[in-house]
């Protein structure tokens, strides 16, 4: 049958992610790739979490092997308010404030479904985690890509776009600004303090919702802490926790932090999309962190992360602190590098050539919703060895040097 | 500030399930609960999956506490499409027809977000399984509600739908029926094969797609099973599965089978959905299943709930067999009775007096999209002892009697 003819707007607009196709070439043994923002699975606690899988399935079966309230294990978001508490000094936070999702991802799906129609507007980076478009896009609202700086979203740019919208007599339909404050995706850029309040000062002024992602807010490897925008605007912010980058990501587990309100209406959603987060592995996760201060253990990976990232920008220094028009940014934590080059690069092109050199990356143009730029790529340090990260900027660099060559009429034009 | 102007049409027109609503008062422990469809957990294999959970953290947890593929663990997939071959006799499914969901429910909204626009049209039961209408009213299109016989969805009717369509010139508009063909939620009744092939001719005249959800098959506890409509037609129909029933529910793993270019389709929305389903639980399954036959470990479980469901049809000829205009199904398997009484009766008015008599039920009006009848109830007999069951059923007897006395008036009206 003509299957074309059933398909919803939804399914003909849909894109496979860019990242998760280029990167099924990644499971070549003699590739280096700095592609996904995977973490090393050696970090994972394997025989606690072990242990405590057997206990929590026999002894605790009636409920971790039985449906599950959709609001989340409360167990589990006990334990997540303390963890608030203590390591971001988030207060005042209680469980009718939290909805624990399958991953972000799903809470980006909630937030999409529940705030967004085809007529409205959000806002968001340009570059952007593109996970967080393709779960937008699904009602098709209309996007104001607003460019990153070294501190973040131009909030000064954003403000313009704001103002167009009052103009045009569209304030009213601008819902949200969806940002990853700190250590950015794809871009490791962290917002400041003071443009934070002035995200918030735009937030009252215009009338509008933050949606704070911080999957990585405690990856933290250098330089101080600055608050969450959830801190300084409990009230406007939609705050986006996850485990995965700092326990692990096969439990698929996120949490939701916003007003009582907006939480009752994003669980009656999610009632109709999945009914409940597997409560097995909720409960893994409060059991584990009521037994361990994660984050003190987490202190060695986010040595060996910083180190790998110091190796990775003073490899990167070493090949390519010589070349013309060549950039990249200095995160204090996450898991990503943003290298630009000149203008005329367009680095899916280039693609083909590092693939045959046996480096991987991915290309900056994955990273827009509409006003693509192609001069970027993506590179994460956090799963190859120090050697390998040597060896592959080396790589990355003669790829840079033929793509260079092939194409130097172009780059003199 | 004020959220309602922020909210989109999916929440403000989102509501919330009656069922969970109403069984929140189930915890009462004198209150006899007919109203989940709750399995009963003594029935989960809980020592064997807990040894499995330990094992598969501590030693597969590359795989386990890691991201895992959208499409679902192949490993599972295999296990599956063993257990369809030997128990349904269904060949020829490759692991390239099947996404693994976070449970059904989730399987349900995939395929509302991929075939349904606003302008769409989809048929389902009179009454249907509410969660499936929460999943595809989230994409706002036309419910045909084709009401139910004691064999299934009235076939005539639909075509009679079907035709309206065609001379109105939407027939193409019309993209699925969504039927659970075997011992109906909320129904228990099952649709006999001449039926469905008949629903399967009805497919290929007006070129839409069949929609089997099918999570009580395998809870089959007298008759003869009936080749499931996937099985006739793999072409056209996608068929949804769930560990829920046959399993446990904890785990959230759902099942959709289809052909590989709609799974396709449905696999990159899920990217934007969610990702992946947790890969802990999925490898749990998988593990299980390739060392247990589950379909005959259930044998105990489905001779458990045949005599309760022998127990609670024996109380209702006890309790009701006298009073006129009650009348009940007899499902040969599922979980499910559905009750019906004389038109003038409202068992969501009456629920109050049940409370009070501490029986529970559904109150049907909560299967029902927008031709809602009011003079059904569902009654799950899986969970409550033998005793509970005749004990439950005599105070629904006196509810009964106490809201007849009571209205009178109406019931001679």
């Amino acid at each position: 049958m003509n299957l074309e003819k059933k398909f919803s707007q939804v399914a003909k607009t849909a894109k496979a992610s860019i990242i998760r196709e280029l990167l099924k070439v990644a499971s070549d043994p003699e590739m280096i790739s700095f592609g996904g923002g995977v973490p090393d699975p050696e970090t994972f606690p394997r025989e606690e979490l072990g242990e405590i899988a057997a206990k929590i399935v026999k002894e605790e079966y009636k409920i971790t092997l039985q449906y599950g309230p959709t609001e989340g294990d409360n167990e589990l978001k006990n334990a997540y308010i303390n963890l608030l508490k203590k390591h971001e000094g988030i207060e005042g936070v209680s469980p009718e404030n939290m909805l624990i999702t399958v991953g972000s991802q799903q809470a980006l799906q909630l937030i999409g479904l529940a705030l967004l129609d085809e007529d409205s507007y959000c806002a968001v980076g340009k570059p952007v985690y593109l996970g967080a478009v393709s779960a937008f896009r699904q009602m098709f609202p209309k996007f104001l890509e607003i460019p990153l700086e070294d501190d973040g979203m131009n909030v000064d740019i954003l403000e313009e776009k704001l103002d167009e919208l009052v103009n045009k007599g569209e304030i009213d339909k601008f819902k949200f600004v969806y940002v990853v404050p700190t250590f950015q995706n794809p871009a490791g850029v962290s917002m400041p303090l003071e443009k934070r309040k002035k995200l918030i000062n735009l937030a009252h002024k215009y009338d509008f919702l933050i949606v704070e992602d911080d999957p990585y807010g405690l990856l933290r490897f250098e330089g101080e802490p600055i608050p969450s925008i959830y801190s300084l605007d409990p009230e406007r912010t939609i705050l986006l926790n996850t485990f995965s980058k700092i326990l692990c990501p096969g439990m698929r587990i996120g949490i939701i932090i916003a007003s009582t309100d907006l939480l009752r209406k994003l669980t009656i959603i999610k009632q109709g999309v999945d009914l409940c987060t597997p409560t097995l592995t909720q409960r893994l996760a409060a059991r584990y962190l009521q037994a361990n201060d994660r984050i003190e253990q987490l202190k060695p990976t986010l040595e060996l992360y910083k180190s790998k990232k110091d190796t990775m920008l003073n490899a990167l220094e070493k090949e390519f602190g010589d070349m013309q028009g060549v950039s990249w940014t200095r995160p204090e934590g996450g898991l990503f590098i943003w290298l630009t080059f000149p203008e005329w690069v367009d680095t899916m092109e280039m693609f083909e050539e590092a693939k045959k050199n046996k480096v991987l990356y991915v290309p900056g143009e994955a990273f827009y919703v509409n006003e693509v730029e192609k001069n970027h790529m993506r590179l994460s340090f956090c799963l190859p060895s120090h050697e390998e990260i040597k060896e592959g900027i080396r790589r990355l660099r003669k790829v840079v040097e033929n793509y260079v060559n092939a194409n130097s009429m172009r780059s003199k034009s």
